[in-house]
């Protein structure tokens, strides 16, 4: 990505002071998305490396993920996972439990949603502390699934995501990187 | 739609039994969203009618509705706006109340999200008594959008909700439809 088209990216993303709590500069991805020339760049720069893999599916984690994998998986002409939060899915499922800020809660996807040996593109809108995509990560990964990235429009350095992934051999591609929380 | 096409989304629906209760017998979207070309077939499908049409924003209410409501910005080139449970937007929100089967519940979209008069396409998985598509309807046309269609994968005609939103004057744009609930 150009340095043009990457400042464009992160002039898109609002920051909200004091969110979700004081203290906190909240990342706010909505004015990315609904900026058609903006979405339509992220889309191409999170799916542009993988043009050449062949993707079983793209996971998206609930619910923001939801928004950019699906696009994703229709740019890259694959299927589409939702990993959700637990009690939502109908059919069989694989759970995990992951920490809160406060506390533990659980994220779930269907059993027989990938196939062993598959290659998943895992996607979110952004990446913090990395505790979701960790736990999505699991969940891949006991099933079988080969996970060829994990994919961010939003990367949070200083807290630690992207390394605790890459810890467990996840390649990270994230598209924007902002200091602080 | 030919009607082999027509045949093949209907069986990548799962039929799940007594889910969430007892007698009622869920349309799982999930495995028609994990086979590509079924969910490339439904995605252009649900974006065919639009080819030649100016669209402002494709809005999707959560959650599944922003896996394929993502999906159709990206083929139709348009900006998405996430319609979210209440809480979830961190900027200055408008809120509807809407009825579920025990209660009221609110949703909620940025009120900067759209311009007056723009075109808007509204999408979810799946349509029932269309108590939360009529709830986006209020909130995008108070703030001045047009609605092109209200477009649905799965509509289960017997409990009202096209003919709840074709009495506001909302086109119903919808692929298969189920008898029962």
């Amino acid at each position: 990505m150009d340095s043009a088209d990457l400042q464009a990216l992160r002039t898109a993303i609002r920051c909200v002071p004091d969110y979700p709590k004081p203290g906190i500069l909240f990342r706010d991805i909505t004015t990315l998305l609904g900026n058609a020339p903006m979405f339509q760049l992220a889309v191409a720069e999170l799916s542009r490396p993988w043009a050449d893999r062949q993707i079983g599916h793209v996971a998206g984690i609930e619910a923001r993920g939801f928004i950019l994998g699906g696009a994703v998986a229709h740019r890259v002409g694959a299927g589409f996972i939702p990993i959700r939060k637990k009690g939502k899915l109908p059919h069989e499922t694989v759970r995990v439990a992951y920490s809160l800020e406060y506390g533990l809660d659980e994220m779930e996807m269907h059993r027989d949603a990938i196939e062993p040996g598959e290659q998943v593109l895992l996607i979110d809108d952004l990446i913090a502390t990395g505790g979701t995509a960790e736990a999505a990560v699991k969940l891949l990964r006991g099933l079988g699934a080969e996970i060829l990235a994990a994919c961010f429009v939003i990367d949070l350095p200083e807290l630690g995501g992207a390394r605790r992934l890459q810890a467990l051999d996840v390649p990270v591609h994230s598209l924007v990187a902002f200091q602080g929380q």
